[in-house]
C-alpha cells in the first residue's frame, strides 16, 4: 500500500460524541490537518444556565487537543468543580456537570454567538486557540434539537440522556425539519474522498446529521466512497445507548442491524472480528477487526486500516 | 433613645454598588430582616458571556451574606480564576473579571430568569440559599441600561466602568425611559418609616433607581422620612467616579452639591464631620458624622446614627 498516496486522501468523519471523537483522532494522526475534516452532531446541543452548550462538539475538539478526559469521555482532563459546587450551593441544577475548564468553553462560545458569530465561527475561534488545524464542522449554524419519545413522553436529548441518564425506554426519535447544512459541510463533502461514519449512534449522533439537508442526498448522490463503522461489538453497545435503543426499537443488536439502518447510504462497512460473518450482504464490502479503540494508538491503527480498505475499494 | 423602639423602624435603602452595600449591612446588623429592604441599581446590569450579570445586586447581596471580598469591594471572598483564565486562552473577553465562585451566581441567576423567574424572584432565590433574611429587592424586573455619553461617544455603562475604568469624561448620563418598579418595591417604599439613600454615585446609582416609575414620584409624594448620605468627603469620592463625574459635569465637588442633585426629595442630609459647616440649607435637617466605613464596626456605628437621628426628626 503506498501510504504517501494514502496520506493525501480527503476524508470526511461524520461523528457523534465519543467514538466519532475517537475515529477523528485516528484519523488526526495519520492525515494532514487539511485533508481531514470532522462533520458533528449538533443534535445534542442544549441552552443551559444560559449557556449554549455543544456536548459532541466538545467532545471532539477535547480529543483532537488532546484535552480530553479520558477517563469520562467527556469534559477536560485535569478539570476542576469549585464553580458546579457553588451552583448546587445556590440550588442551581447540577444534573448536567461543568466543569471549571469546560465552562470557559461554554462562556466563550455563547459570548462570539451573542457578538453574531455563527456557530460553525464559533467553533473554528475554539479551535485555533486550542491549537486545532483539522477542520471541526457543526452540520448546522441552526438548532437542530433532538427529542427522544419516550413511556414518560418526549423529553429533550439531554433531559433523556444526561438526567434521566438514558433509562425511559425509546419509542422513536424525532429530528427537526427544515434545517440546513453549512456551506463548509457541502465544500469537505464535495472535495472528499473518504466519508467514514464513525461508530456513534446511528440514531442520535448520525442520522441527526443525514436528516440536515441536503447531507443524506449529497452522500447518496456523490460518487464517494462512505464506509460505516460499528458501534456495536458482541451485541453490546462500546458506550452509550445505542444497543438498548435498538432493543427497545425492535431491532436486533447486531453490527448487520446498523449496516440496514444505513442502508443504500454506505458502500462498505467495518465491524468487530468477533461478529465475524454475522454480516451477509453480498452488495457491501466490509472489513472485521479488532475496532475497539481503548487508546489513542488503537485509534491509529482502526484508522489505518480503514485508509487501506478504502484503497482497495477505490483501485477497484 | 430608646433603642427597643428604634429597631422597629421600617428602612428602605436605596443602594448602588459598595456604598450602598455597607450602609445596607449597617442597618442589618441593628433591624430584624422584617424591616430592611435595599432597592439596588440594575441600571449597570449586562449580558456578557451569555450570562446575565447585576453587579451591584451581587455587591449588596455578597456584602450582606459576608461573602464579599473586603479588599475589592465586588465579588467574593476566597475567589479563585481557573475559568477566567481558560477564558483568556480561548481569547474571549476578560476585561470584566468574574470568578470561580461568583460565576457559580450569574449561572443560576441565568438559569432562572431563562425558566421564565423574573430578577426579583431570581434575587430573592439566590439569597435565600446564601442564608439572607433582609429583602434585596431590584428597582425593576425590566432591563434598564444606563448609557454614558462620553467624548468617544455614548458607551454602554460596564464598557465605560470596568473596561475602560471611568477614564471618558462623562457628558451626560442617558436613564431609560418607561421602567416599571416592581410590586416588591413598591410596598416596601409605602410601609418604609425611613428611605435611606446610600452614599452612592447620584448620577449613575441613585438617580437610574429614582427614574424608575413611579419611585421619584412616590418618595416625594408619601409622607416618610427621607435621608440621604453623602459619598463626597473633603472633595473626594469615597470609591468610584462620583466626584470626577462632578466636576466634568461642571458641579462643585461637595456635599452641599450633592445634597442639591437630590433638592426637595430629601428631608436630611448626612455628611461628613470634616466638612462640617460647609452645608448652607435652612430648609434641610443635617448631621455631620464620621461617615466613612471601613469596617463592619463603622458600618453599624453609622446606621445607628442615622436611625436615632430619624427617630429625633419622626419625633419632632
Amino acid at each position: 500500500m503506498n501510504h504517501a498516496f494514502i496520506s493525501q486522501l480527503k476524508v470526511v468523519v461524520l461523528a457523534g460524541g465519543v467514538g466519532g471523537a475517537k475515529l477523528a483522532d485516528g484519523f488526526a494522526q495519520l492525515l494532514p490537518a487539511a485533508n481531514l475534516a470532522v462533520i458533528v452532531n449538533t443534535g445534542d446541543d442544549f441552552q443551559h444556565l444560559g449557556l449554549t452548550i455543544c456536548p459532541d462538539l466538545d467532545t471532539v475538539i477535547y480529543t483532537l487537543a488532546g484535552l480530553a478526559n479520558p477517563e469520562t469521555g467527556w469534559g477536560r482532563a485535569g478539570e476542576s468543580w469549585r464553580t458546579m459546587a457553588e451552583v448546587g450551593r445556590l440550588a442551581g441544577p447540577t444534573w448536567f456537570r461543568l466543569g471549571d475548564l469546560d465552562l470557559a468553553t461554554h462562556l466563550v462560545r455563547s459570548h462570539l454567538l451573542a457578538a453574531g458569530a455563527t456557530l460553525t465561527e464559533a467553533t473554528h475561534h475554539l479551535c485555533r486557540h486550542l491549537g486545532l488545524a483539522a477542520a471541526v464542522l457543526p452540520m448546522s449554524n441552526q438548532p437542530a434539537p433532538t427529542l427522544v419519545e419516550t413511556g414518560e413522553g418526549v423529553l429533550s436529548f439531554q433531559t433523556w440522556f444526561v438526567e434521566r441518564q438514558w433509562q425511559p425506554a425509546v419509542q422513536g426519535i424525532y429530528l427537526p425539519e427544515d434545517v440546513r447544512a453549512t456551506p463548509q459541510v457541502l465544500w469537505a463533502l464535495e472535495k472528499a474522498d473518504l466519508i467514514a461514519i464513525a461508530p456513534s449512534n446511528p440514531f442520535v449522533s448520525i442520522n441527526p446529521i443525514l436528516n440536515v439537508y441536503p447531507i443524506r442526498a449529497m452522500i447518496t448522490d456523490l460518487p464517494q466512497l462512505v464506509i460505516a463503522v460499528s458501534p456495536i461489538i458482541g451485541g453490546k453497545a462500546v458506550k452509550g445507548p445505542a444497543a438498548k435503543m435498538m432493543a427497545e426499537l425492535g431491532m436486533e443488536v447486531t453490527p448487520a442491524a446498523v449496516a440496514n439502518v444505513y442502508g443504500e447510504l454506505i458502500d462498505a462497512f467495518v465491524y468487530d472480528e468477533q461478529d465475524a460473518g454475522s454480516l451477509d450482504n453480498p452488495e457491501l464490502a466490509t472489513l472485521t477487526t479488532n475496532i475497539l479503540m481503548q487508546s489513542p494508538a488503537d485509534r491509529r491503527r482502526l484508522a489505518a486500516q480503514i485508509l487501506d480498505f478504502s484503497m482497495e475499494l477505490i483501485d477497484q
